[in-house]
């Protein structure tokens, strides 16, 4: 059945009706307090308890079941015990209910699956969605509808949240509300048996109240459905993930929790760049930044400014800057020009600005405007710090004022207010209002450079989907054969086979069976070349003295190759010799590792490191998902601390980047155009002067056992 | 004049009487806060302003100039302009002040240097100690005096902030006041043309009241007194530092407001590493961190339990845990045992403790009494969630109570709180009592992490210095021969002496004069070798066809020798050729790069990081400041991400760390003792198996050039 069968989404979100299942008299139960929020909460809709025991729930006439309701119901909130589940669906499904919202909870997170399956199952087959089980409900402000067991009051705004946790969703609720962070909707998606992120994201993404997106993760199961609908959401808003279990306690924890697999973190953290998602550490992170990109349009470009009447948090803004990606703008004759006129004589004119402590509220003023109304500089981080000499009753006002005022023209201001009472009365009343003041300069810095990470990416962000042509079929003849084997590993022979199908440069090779080819080969491979025994009897060639190394002309070749023979026979005697393999010497480049496999979480994603034994130690890999471009591999390449070794360092010259990325697009379709390959690791991958391209030099690939 | 000629310094913090020089009836002026501020604060010793006008101040008889006044003067505390301070430091000494502190800005902070070192060198002759100029005054609750020109009012407690920020500095008497941070003492440092934070910290140590010491810092000048201090002050107390340029821009932004020269931030995050204080990235984490400990004796270990009633929050404490160096107790046989009465069916009773969202406030006490009655256990994060089943009336009771309760058993609890109103306003209030009780995960754990970092270091810090006895006349002799030709580098044959002056072993060489001596060598130095031609008319050896590589026995040492000879003839024709080199040719290990020099902020430090082409690339470094021992130098190895490369990874054999810090050490030594050596760089050292040694292939040696 494919979507299009189903409802629209949007009826979930602004149904026109609402049944509350299971709805109770008693204050105490979920069920009153279901019916309680809708009716307070002022939904325009119409309202049905159902209760088989009738009579009257809040005012409301509660009817004995769904199927009794005198109406077209689009949501049906069911609150009634689990065992009891199944039927009130069957219920809906008669009544043809569009959406159904199971907020009992004891299914798959206590071992009940199979129930919270056979629900899914049936409800597609009546072309019903399910959200949940396990959630808390949902509250949507277009059509004022609060159908959650949490808080009665939900201030409305630009902010939706999906969360994984409904404890922390619930809890949300109630804190921003103190935080003044209006919600546009709010759920939970419980055990995602249907409806998931993704789909919800389907509503959010054309939704116009919803200024910003802010999801809470703990794991993702279908990731590749999940890419697709974060990529798309990304074009046309914000998208902040808070996603726990970053550290590998926190992941197991993470795991045992919600039972979704919490993949690993770098992986995870990649493929948010990739898709353009915001990652923000904390709750109040997040919370900060979907407050200010909501209540802030995109400004023309990311050349700031810090204004500040001390030196000392002037450079903590540096630093900040530094750190969260906000670029200081450093036109010295720019800067000198317009900031000359409102900067006292021992202040400074460089970025940071010092008006120094001597500055009142309209030295702000003059040093706001002398900044915002040149083109060339588009958003302020303006600091105070508590000083005798500033009216304290002028700095709501000023703060205040300077904000509105540069707004309209997409100029955002930023204030770190720093002292005491006065001042932080003002941080609170006015982030009360919406207003970006905060008490900390790096609190101030932070949500800039969330906006301007979000600008880059929609500056940046390239649509197309570069797939490469493959020979599928013959990489499959490979992997059949492995497996009619029962190999779960390629020889290498195979994996350089699969190489070659795929056009991915491996050193050149020969098979020699005798002196005379073992010659002819090596000269056509041009020296110096490697030598190595080929014997299906001798499995580690090196400590048979079955290897010889860098055989620079025909003398050396000839002396190797008897060598070889000699050692082998004595060695593993009776071994059958079926010749040598004459290799090119692969000359030194810049040693990487390249890979590609199958994500437990995400699916095909391809991953480029630091090579040798530190992309052990050092961990220095960056990873990216399907659907996937040549822009994005270059920029995960980017991504890696080692990069300036593929730009040239001391002199050297750049690096063939674009053989790389050629060879790692290839990998990465293998992967996914052959889905019987778990894992393909090339290490290293030399890669040579700009021009000369790059090598596979040992390749290894695993396939999949599900198969 | 040794510190024994003035007068103690515990007459600055707390004085018996203080002179305000430039006191004012005017109450714009400074000269009128600071008299203001003092008898406001109900200081008990004599004030007496300064004017020479005469007449009344706030009550007080002003005495026409510090000369006149009748009684002894312990602090004087100059606010007239600048021009005219020397003159009154003069009158100071005639009367014997002890310690002026001169709050008048105007001097080297604009150019004005020569006038601030007069006034110091005056005050020095005549036994007086300066604090300033350009400062704010200071702050000190032990004899309730607040000479400051900054708020009024100053809450007492544990903490003592010294600041090298003057702004920042006034704005934090009103911020932590706000916060309910009570205050020791507070003082910003200024010019530092006498005192600095060193000599604070001399009265801050023993100062009972003191809990805490918090620094403020743009930039560090006399490093190694600095260290010094540092090192006895965290033996004592925490030390918890803010350092401002942290990033390339901010340290240029620093030194541009201070002129203090902003060292490279690396360098001064491992010093204070060594030191044992605690580096916080904001101002609002090193005031929780403070406050925490201020109010919190340290517990016997650093088992933590995160007790939670809900799984999201839960895995977020995790990861924050991770972050902040907080180690999870993990016993799952105690944690069953002990937890397993309290934890309902659905919850966890892994760390972290899963109470569910069922949980009320006296589930929270069961929890809480499990943890902290376990020996085991020495401390609990306590996460919240707001949820309709706790009785939100309950939440203040059971925060503080439980906290109160387990706090005088040196048994810590940190909540963390989140929700709505109800919620906030516990987090708002407890605080204001000095309960760790924050709104964030994060942050309710980062105060747990600085916690235990100091109990770690008192716990690991070992005392001893470890000085290598060196020739350091044989040393210098060679640094003078280089001296005398105007080279401020040395020659590789210099640098090997000066590695064999050390006992740091390098590659056996020998000098050849003749075939003979060449084969003869090469036998002695044991194959393979590498022969190198010795030429004062070659200087670049290989180009020339100098240098023969991986000789492996006499036929090839011939070889090469005749190749040599005949091909650097040829290439620099008419060259006066003495011989050649036979050194031994190095086998692998692990390569990495161990330095010493004189670092501008610090004097002589120690180095080591991964080495070859990596270093500059992942800046994969870690530096130590003298005094030095060998326990300092292993920490600084063990802090490099490659360490793992030395511990032995892939089935590899632990490399010969003591052998890597015996060289460490003694580069260290060289630098520290012979001052005119500025730079030592041995890149590769090569590390061998553990009992084989470590080996300094190529040393670069550095001339100070401004002795």
């Amino acid at each position: 059945m494919s979507n299009n069968d189903y409802p629209d989404i949007r009826y979930l979100f602004e149904p026109r009706s609402v049944a509350v299942i299971g709805a109770s008299r008693d204050p105490a139960k979920i069920g009153y307090k279901v019916v309680e929020n809708i009716v307070v909460g002022g939904y325009k809709g119409r309202i049905y308890p159902i209760n088989p025991g009738g009579g009257d729930i809040m005012g409301l006439p509660a009817c004995k079941s769904v199927d009794s309701v005198d109406g077209e119901v689009d949501v049906a909130c069911v609150v009634i015990p689990s065992h009891k589940v199944f039927s009130a669906v069957e219920g809906c499904a008669r009544k043809r209910v569009k959406h159904v919202m199971v907020i009992t909870s004891g299914f798959s997170e206590v071992g009940n699956g199979a129930e919270e399956k056979k629900i899914a199952a049936f409800a597609r087959q009546s072309g019903m969605r399910i959200m949940g089980p396990n959630m808390f409900g949902l509250y949507s402000s277009s059509s004022s509808l609060n159908a959650t067991f949490g808080p009665r009051d939900v201030r409305a705004g630009g902010v939706a949240i999906i969360t994984q946790s409904g404890a922390l969703g619930l809890a949300m609720i109630g804190k921003t509300s103190v935080e003044n962070i209006g919600l546009s909707a709010i759920c939970s998606v419980g055990n995602k048996s249907d409806l998931d992120e993704a789909d919800l994201l389907e509503y959010l993404v054309p939704h116009d109240d919803t200024k910003v997106i802010l999801m809470y993760i703990e794991g993702v199961r279908q990731g590749e459905k999940f890419i697709r609908a974060l990529k798309k959401a990304t074009r046309i808003k914000p998208v902040v993930v808070v996603k726990s279990g970053r550290s590998k306690r926190g992941a197991a924890a993470a795991a045992s929790h919600t039972g979704s697999l919490a993949g690993a973190d770098n992986v995870f953290d990649a493929i948010m760049r990739q898709c353009g998602a915001l990652r923000a550490e904390t709750v109040k992170e997040a919370f900060d930044w979907c407050s200010f990109m909501s209540n802030n349009a995109l400004p023309d470009g990311q050349e700031t400014v810090i204004i500040t009447n001390g030196g000392g948090i002037g450079v903590m803004a540096t630093d900040a800057s530094e750190k969260y990606g906000v670029p200081l703008y450093d036109n010295m004759v720019t800067l000198k020009e317009i900031f000359s006129p409102v900067t006292p004589e021992f202040g400074s004119m460089k970025n940071p600005v010092d008006i120094t402590g001597q500055a009142q509220s309209d030295h702000y003023d003059a040093a706001l405007d002398a900044a915002l109304n040149c083109e060339d500089i588009h958003a302020v981080v303006a600091l105070y710090c508590e000083t005798a000499v500033f009216d304290a009753e002028k700095l709501p006002a000023m703060v205040k004022n300077n904000y509105e005022r540069f707004r309209n023209a997409r100029k955002p201001i930023l204030f770190s207010l720093f002292g005491g009472e006065n001042t932080e009365r003002c941080v609170t009343e006015l982030s009360r209002e919406q207003v970006p003041v905060y008490g900390d300069v790096y609190e101030s810095v932070s949500p800039l450079g969330a906006m301007y990470a979000y600008r880059r990416h929609l500056a940046h962000y390239v649509e197309a989907v570069d797939t490469v042509a493959l020979d599928v079929n013959a990489i499959n003849a490979i992997i059949a054969g492995a497996r009619n084997e029962e190999r779960y590993f390629l020889l290498t022979n195979e994996a350089q086979e699969i190489m070659k199908i795929a056009h991915i440069p491996i050193p050149r090779t020969l098979i020699a069976r005798s002196l005379n080819e073992a010659v002819n080969s090596s000269r056509e491979i041009e020296y110096p070349v490697v030598m190595k025994v080929v014997s299906k009897d001798i499995i580690h060639k090196s400590d048979a003295g079955g290897v010889a190394l860098d055989l620079e002309n025909e003398k050396e070749v000839i002396d190797a190759y008897e060598a070889i023979m000699r050692s082998c026979k004595a060695h593993v005697p009776g071994a059958h010799i079926e010749g040598v393999e004459i290799t090119e010497m692969v000359s030194a480049g810049t040693e990487l590792i390249a890979g590609a496999k199958i994500d437990p979480s995400f699916g095909p994603i391809v991953m480029v490191g630091l090579g040798g034994i530190y992309v052990e130690v050092m961990k220095d890999v960056a990873f990216r998902a399907y659907p996937l471009n040549r822009s994005e591999v270059l920029s995960m390449i980017e991504q890696i601390r080692s990069y300036p070794l593929l730009l040239g360092v001391r002199g050297e010259k750049t690096k063939d980047i674009s053989s790389l990325v050629d060879i790692i697009l290839r990998l990465g379709s293998i992967v996914e155009q052959c889905r019987g390959i778990s894992d393909i690791e090339i290490n290293p991958v030399m890669v040579y002067d700009q021009g000369m391209g790059s090598k596979a030099v040992d390749v290894r690939i695993l396939l999949s056992k599900d198969q």
